[in-house]
């Protein structure tokens, strides 16, 4: 395991990590997230007559997942050759879980991250007016594999 | 209080909330979240022996917080006159704060999260080499203040 | 009326118009397209047991209004505070209609005409397997008010 | 010939269809719009001294070929290795016609109906102080190959 | 005039300077690059026989003008009311000024430089098959007005 | 050596390089910047206690690199293996160093130029309070290597 952070140089200054000489392999990632709310508020975005809510952020969180490379500065353009993001209610909220696949030089987790993170804030910004004290917690990795690294994996407790 | 989701019309359909006859005031939100990290990868984040790697996530979460109407579906654009996110290291990890502040017709909220959410993400990001298991929590709205709904506070346990 | 293109200086040279000195003014624009499909595949779309198609392309249709000044050159950025994209099933395929809201120098008929245009091509993507002669027609403004040329309105015959 | 939507699971939500196991193969798609316009109004068109006002419009369509999947929500990501839009008067307007190049998973239909789109947006905007009532028709794809579902063509009548 | 930037908070931080009491004012900057090309290539851009290339930088310019905020992190968002880039072929190449006016809380200063910058870009774009040593120089304000700070003026040497 | 432009047809008409039959290969390009400023200015830049300034527009030009084709109309979209940009501070002010590294079908000279234009404009953001008149000068290209065309590498005089 390495000591240092990967995208910082010997001089300690900021780095893309170079991955030019790494070649293209089948990589997959998945996260998840867990959106807290109150009863009522959950019971309201039951109450939908006919769109379903949770299916924009579904959407919301897929797009993010191409823009990935645009929000975190250091993180590598890929092709995503797959994304999803599943959305299910839960006794004390939703829970969201995505799933990101590309063929490429480096892997997917901050994909798989930002697609859960973005579905999540799509879910506080339709219920806000209901309740603004909904809470976004469990962010985090689920798994990973292809590449190096080798495969990473997490029981999710949600 | 209302008991229906903004974002949807009587027939259940998504819509974007219409804030044309909504005057514009001055408004402020405000956000946090905290990196949960081990100790090893924590001091490896001290490390660093020139630039600051917190300083990168606070860039990434200020540009994110102008970007919110592009991850958001249903948020409104807003001409953002601050934004500022502020990251400090504690006991178990990194806790960032964020304040965003406009002058118009609706709230910074989905702004002050998007701040925080992107933030972390970038300190995910950099330490990701050294622990994958890094989990973002209480990513929440601190306090808004401006327009019809009036002030939300909450306190930080952070 | 005027006799050469807005977007052309004397030289010939294209330009954005200047709004520097037009008042901010409550404007608004609705436009419409026209999706053909053939039976079966109209017929699919209904079919779909849970999620509802026409919601994502009306997801769609509303972020791209929200980003009109990014696709068409000339196009001014505009802050809207409203837009809209109704879908109606006929006989013959989907009838689009957007409405959209800004308080601004300048009018929203590109960003109504966006919103319909990219709704559409979204209906076209989530049908193209079953469909490839589907045919988007009719794309045009039905009504702009507001500013100084006034109020225009075309009958829908769609 | 599939019988359902591609982008909804079986479950009726909505999904990217997923090409990870899809070889990259070189994929090509042509598509057409005709901008309807009054006479006078292409006259203006013509008039203009030194610019070419399809010129932007054709530059417009290539930047948003390459921008398509940040439009549509389902779209995978590609890199175009080449997107052109041509642009001819015709009797009563303008007909442009699209081609896009990939290689890659997945085809470029969407890329090359995007282009005509907004290329006729963009005329639409340079004359629309003109005429308000052009009208976008005929906005098809006209052939797609590479990949297993094999050549589309049909025939255009502008 | 201060002695520190503007950008630092007083611990060192980075920040974005908060705007929020500033009142709305017409706002006014121009800015200008040299293209410094060899004879043969400067002769190629003029041998071409129907498009204009100094058009298409322009328009490249313009565009990068309205997207100036996503570019440089601590620029705040604003809406311009023009933005208009000049090109003129000179002795050794192609020199650019650009216009940049709104009504904001703060100055077009980095949209002018924005616009110049890009539009000198797309010019070595379009140039560089031809010559690789094209070089960009005096990218430079040569005027802004409106706001606290006052008018400030060079006087161009191009 | 052509003798036209590589982004025009023989029609004249503008017009993006077809890089479809050419085989992806590592493609490498190397750009620089110099930004000059007054010794006051520089003076600031260093005095900053905790923050370094130069991190933030390297931050900037890398994010650049990766957005180049959005900013270059006919510039052809690739994924960076690799971006950094190198900053020092000389005598007169700033010199900005950039590299850029893909496996692709075309070079990456752009986003090497398109790194160091805007991580250059971020210094003049930064510092623009203190000093207006600085001047970005000696934007050109340093190296290129890959490809049919061969290596490219002039002598910086920074």
């Amino acid at each position: 395991m390495p000591q240092t952070l990967s995208h910082y140089d010997t001089a300690g200054r900021v780095r893309m990590v170079d991955v030019s000489a790494k070649p293209a392999m089948a990589r997959h990632a998945s996260a998840e997230a867990h959106v807290k709310m109150n009863a009522r508020t959950l019971k309201a975005l039951h109450r939908n007559p006919k769109g379903d809510p949770l299916e924009i952020a579904r959407i919301a969180g897929i797009a993010a997942a191409k823009r990935t490379a645009e929000l975190i500065p250091l993180c590598h353009p890929l092709l995503l050759t797959h994304a999803d993001v599943e959305a299910r209610v839960v006794r004390d909220g939703v829970c969201l879980t995505s799933a990101v696949r590309t063929t490429g030089p480096t892997g997917v987790e901050m994909e798989a991250l930002a697609a859960v993170a973005v579905a999540a804030l799509t879910i506080y910004d339709m219920c806000k007016a209901l309740d603004r004290s909904i809470e976004i917690t469990n962010l985090r990795l689920l798994e990973k594999s292809g590449g190096k690294s080798g495969t990473y994996r997490r029981r999710s407790d949600l």
